[in-house]
């Protein structure tokens, strides 16, 4: 809080070449953006796109999820040979996009350009156990709080977090009835494509699993609903709020790793921007218990940091205006006038 | 219509390596580009953004409007010496911007970096006598479509629209109310700025104007209720349309202007993408009477273009997204299966 510097800022909104209020949602990004950075002139420096990849005990079983297991390990090739969806928005929007082994069941050759983080093959299913143990829980934290600093240290002050695992909406909706006391079979959506039935046998299966368990904080709650990617990406975002980055959250998987991260320390929301409201079932929900105010609602609902990619330019542009507009002061233009009101 | 092309657009959207419909709405835009360029490869070309000002006889009274009426002329100095919204939203996201004078009631010098197309000094004043004649009207159509012919002409296929006109939300709710047969008073908001009692006295004025006239025909309706900016960008969209261009629409007035061209012409429609939802009270109702389902909704009611600004990088995304995503047999990644459903 600096009641100071929030005056100064919104009177530069105020006094740009425009009605008040009416770049809308802008006003307020760049109004938070100057609050992170504490500045009247905030900055995005080399924004990022960080995907974390992670393979689910669950997904082995082929019951909540219509694509195999090994897609996960093939999306991780598809990125890292430019062929996702997040590698064409991230080109489209001139940013920087990083790979993450978080626990994907397979191999990688090391002169693969990814970032190496693996902490295991896929995570247990949480069917039978938890998905990892508290040891792999933290492991997961410190490893997403690294590659955090690297990012920073390489220049980065902006970052969207993606990921990538097959089945990892089911761990993303047993940690969003956990910390946000939804009902389970609320939380549970169609992921990649389930239908009907589908959705019917997953709400089962996962409401079986929320009962199994009685996990006492948000670490034990990772650990037991995984997975990995997320775990680390819940690190990592703890990791960018302390380093007053601005983080931009993607959809609803990202969006439970931040359920996760703001149990931790409430603060990380402060430097939290929402991206998009996804098309997965429990995400209005999220959205709505972190009262967060998404900037797209465009139906997607694919992961990878798409949304965020999507974003970037709209946060950039809210950067911009407070920057580079004019004021009526300096541009020579009339400002409203209660006489003209009549 | 050609439903070859239709069902291989649909078949390269539905191949690229994502779940089905998980692209959302960025999935309708490439299908509609692909149909407007009639190809599985449709390209954006100098994509750029064109703001039409014109001054309103109304606005000298002051009575419709809480900025007085030089603030028009004003802008176009703001936007030609790069300090406005447009400027910094077209610098972000790369856009060409042409500024245009279509009736502003002040003469520019004539080495000023704008297109002159002024049919005149500002609109005559709808409370006592037509906006403009019939012949003025005529040439506003024209010049409109002459700026976009020279805009294909200099390598432009992607178009938006914007405009700045003080009083020019009343022109445009006029308008409304005459092409969507909403009742006027559900047409008028607040503006860039009017308070509760402003806009009820704006509701007076233009339901007496409303009443005044009886136009036969979209050209009719534009002369009477004005502007020259707003004649000159439904001209504009009709010729970019049948130069088979993509036009994006922005706020209130643009789609006011809209309005008017699919009376002339219905198959405007399948050119148009709606960039966002205006706070403008009476967007939302326009289109939804377009059936138009808009990009963003951020809150905007600034004009200029602004919103078609900021939309360009999701229209740019979708056709990146055809053109250069993977699909699932080049990248080696497993189709959804039905077995794998269980």
């Amino acid at each position: 809080m600096n009641p100071e510097l929030e005056t100064k800022l919104q009177h530069k909104i105020d006094t740009k070449t425009k009605p008040i209020g009416a770049l809308g949602e802008l006003e307020r990004i760049a109004f938070q953006i100057g609050c992170i950075q504490q500045t009247e002139s905030p900055k995005i420096e080399k924004p990022s796109v960080v995907v974390f990849a992670g393979d689910h005990g669950i997904a082995t079983k082929g019951e909540v999820n219509p694509f195999p297991q090994e897609v996960t390990a093939q999306m991780v090739y598809n990125f890292v040979n430019g062929g996702a969806a997040i590698n064409v928005f991230s080109n489209t929007n001139n940013l920087n996009l990083k790979i993450v082994d978080a626990g994907v069941n397979h191999k990688f050759p090391e002169e693969l350009d990814i970032i190496n983080a693996k902490i295991d093959f896929g995570t247990k299913n949480y069917q039978e156990e938890p998905a990892m143990t508290l040891a792999q829980c933290e492991r997961a934290f410190k490893e997403g709080g690294a590659i955090i600093s690297q990012l920073k240290n390489e220049g980065t002050n902006t970052v969207g977090f993606g990921e990538m695992g097959i089945s990892n909406t089911s761990s993303a909706a047993l940690l969003m009835a956990y910390f946000t006391k939804t009902p389970i079979a609320e939380c549970v959506g169609s992921g990649t494509g389930l239908d009907g039935e589908g959705i019917s046998k997953k709400q089962d299966i996962l409401t079986e699993v929320f009962q199994k368990y009685d996990p006492q904080n948000a670490l034990e709650a990772l650990s037991v609903f995984g997975g990995f990617e997320i775990a680390m990406i819940c690190g990592a975002i703890l990791k960018a709020a302390e380093l007053k980055m601005i983080i931009i959250i993607d959809g609803f998987i990202v969006t439970a790793a931040l359920l996760a991260a703001q149990a931790i320390n409430k603060t990380v929301l402060d430097y939290c921007i929402f991206a998009h409201n996804s098309n997965e079932k429990g995400h209005s929900k999220m959205l709505a218990f972190l009262k967060a105010k998404p900037l797209l609602s465009l139906g997607l609902r694919l992961g990878e940091g798409t949304g965020a990619a999507l974003a970037i330019p709209l946060v950039q542009a809210s950067v911009d205006f407070l920057n580079n507009m004019a004021s009526f002061d300096t541009a020579g233009v009339s400002e409203e006038t209660k006489e003209s009101l009549v």
